[in-house]
């Protein structure tokens, strides 16, 4: 990605179509949907005891000593869209993580950039003032914890914290590695029912600057405007999809099976394309995010940690998993994993053999001259 | 219970023995294993940056307004022999819990006095100069959190915390039942490999005093002291056991057979045993601890609360569940349940139905001329 993309410097109502939208491209398929993130923010901004505007901080104007955690929603997507939060989770999971570090937060990342948890720092950002940094962990999503940068490139636990819409918070503190604390944190979000707000680690500003996917709201706003303006200026959805974050088509037809397995809390399966106009086939394994995608012929077009998104043939918008079904005309598009998630230390979290894939991973390459 | 027994005020290395006797009689078969925490209490006298001796203060000596939690083990005792403790993960979740809510402990006191339970607090004491409470949750041991009388008697969970031995600290807040916390603690002690180290909850010195089994360690010391010195001085050392606790022989056998199956984390099963002496059997079904005696001609002996406990026939040292073996020659115990544990509301929550029992409670009625 790095493309050059307005620079977002606040969030106000009027963004929140396009953020929901690019984020949802960018979730590949999960990441939650954006629908609840947007609806507690735009409750916030018209509530009078909130601000109006939330502030984004750029990476670089983000002092070295600054606090910054991550907060957002964990556990299964369908069931954040069942099992409303109030609203305080996330809030309540910041407060116990300064209590037993005796820090404050400065400001707050994104864990993730797609789906519903690029818009929930937002939500506390206005809760609670700090300013929410233009970057990410993901670049996109991914569906465990030690899946993002922070702890890719080591940054230890120390604190961390989940808590649920009726106030049980569950704080941890001394977890050695973010494996544990997936496990852990993963145990204790079943036992609230499969949804809860989280807030970890505590990172200096500097660590974040370092090691975040950088510019990453600004890309999702600016990707999400496009592809909703295109068709009202006479442009392909599609085409301005690829041009803004740098991907291309994969393929484009029909879904023709859908295979769905609830597996370990994941929601797992394998998607079935044919062709429109003639025998090519693809198909497209998930597990809560797309992983794979795979032609008739055995050819594998696109792996993790490349982006592989689903959208609309005709409106370009987003395609989770759970909203596949029979007959849906669609287009399969391949992006490029940012840089820090398909190096060596990062393909041994987030490449294909840390989902069960005996696939070597081939870095999708797109041409410029093909948007 | 409520017999006159010396009062204890200190407990230094003399008193291990005798208190480790009494705790694993006390434990109805179950509540771990005194041996760890009598390893642990007598490393930390001998130890020159500790200590000899632990303060105990009477209940009615606790100031009204004193801060109390309760510290101990969590999890299956079995793994608790296994994986050794390192001693400070109830002092980390003591620190824990006090960092969460801003309040400082004054005194500690056991959840339950049967089997190591009784112990830790006193090394926790040891190592934080807290004094510990002469009184205890439960009276006996029983396996799950929200079984002890602070919870029965309706004390809110308020703050929580579990560690393991290699520092992780998980914290609860705002959990609005035992039972809910039984089921998050259960879960995090069960991902960190079966046993962890608790300290909850943040209690007042008068509702300790007045919700508590009273005097229970003095009990526990002085049970043991009388077994242990029983054959000594030419005492038969079940007699002296039964009049120190007000207890009576239910019966008198060899071990016929043990079934035994691990469900669902508890240690369950069926112990047969057959009279020496003509053709009379017992069964006793236990679930961690021993629940119900029922003679050969369906008689229910005793059950849950009250206390039945099995000690060798010829020392009137105690059995464990696990310890049981074919061939062994016991003697099976019945005890009154305390006052406190075997109320409506106690019952509820301790009686056999709360252990899937289709009976009724009909309490133990022991004539003190039976000594």
């Amino acid at each position: 990605m790095n493309f050059d993309v307005p620079q977002i410097e606040t969030v106000t109502v009027d963004d929140l179509e396009a953020l929901g939208v690019g984020a949802a491209i960018l979730g590949t398929g999960g990441g939650g949907h954006p629908r609840v993130g947007k609806l507690r923010l735009r409750t916030l901004f018209e509530d009078d005891q909130y601000p109006d505007a939330v502030e984004i901080v750029h990476p670089d104007d983000l002092p070295a000593d600054a606090t910054v955690t991550s907060v957002g929603g964990m556990g299964a997507p369908t069931i954040g869209v069942e099992k409303f939060p109030n609203g305080a989770e996330e809030v309540r999971s910041l407060d116990a993580i300064e209590a037993a570090s005796g820090r404050t937060v400065d400001a707050l990342v994104p864990g993730e950039i797609g789906g519903v948890n690029s818009l929930v720092p937002l939500c506390v950002s206005a809760m609670t003032g700090s300013p929410v940094v233009d970057a990410d962990g993901m670049g996109r999503a991914f569906p465990e914890l030690q899946m993002d940068t922070f702890f890719i490139y080591d940054h230890p636990v120390n604190y961390a914290a989940i808590s649920d819409e009726r106030g049980n918070v569950l704080t941890y503190e001394g977890v050695d590695s973010a494996v544990r604390l997936e496990e852990f944190a993963r145990a204790g979000t079943v036992d609230m029912g499969g949804r809860a707000g989280y807030a970890f680690p505590l990172m200096d500003g500097s660590f974040v600057a370092d090691n975040s996917i950088r510019e990453t709201l600004s890309l999702a706003r600016e990707l999400g405007h496009e592809v909703l303006t295109a068709q009202r200026d006479d442009r392909n959805p599609i085409d301005v999809a690829c041009r803004t974050v740098g991907g291309t088509r994969l393929f484009t037809g029909k879904v023709t099976d859908v295979l769905r397995r609830n597996e370990a809390g994941f929601a797992t399966g394998e998607l079935s394309l044919a062709a429109l106009d003639g025998p090519a086939t693809l198909t497209v394994e998930f597990q809560n995010e797309y992983l794979v995608a795979r032609r008739g012929d055995g050819k594998v077009l696109a792996t993790v940690p490349d982006l592989i998104c689903i959208v609309d043939r005709d409106t370009g918008l987003p395609i989770t998993t759970d909203a596949l079904r029979y007959g849906q005309r669609v287009t399969v598009l391949g992006v490029p994993a940012p840089e820090l998630i398909a190096t060596e230390e990062a393909l041994d979290v987030v490449g294909p053999s840390a989902f069960g894939y005996d696939l070597t991973y081939n870095p999708l390459v797109v041409e410029s001259d093909s948007w």
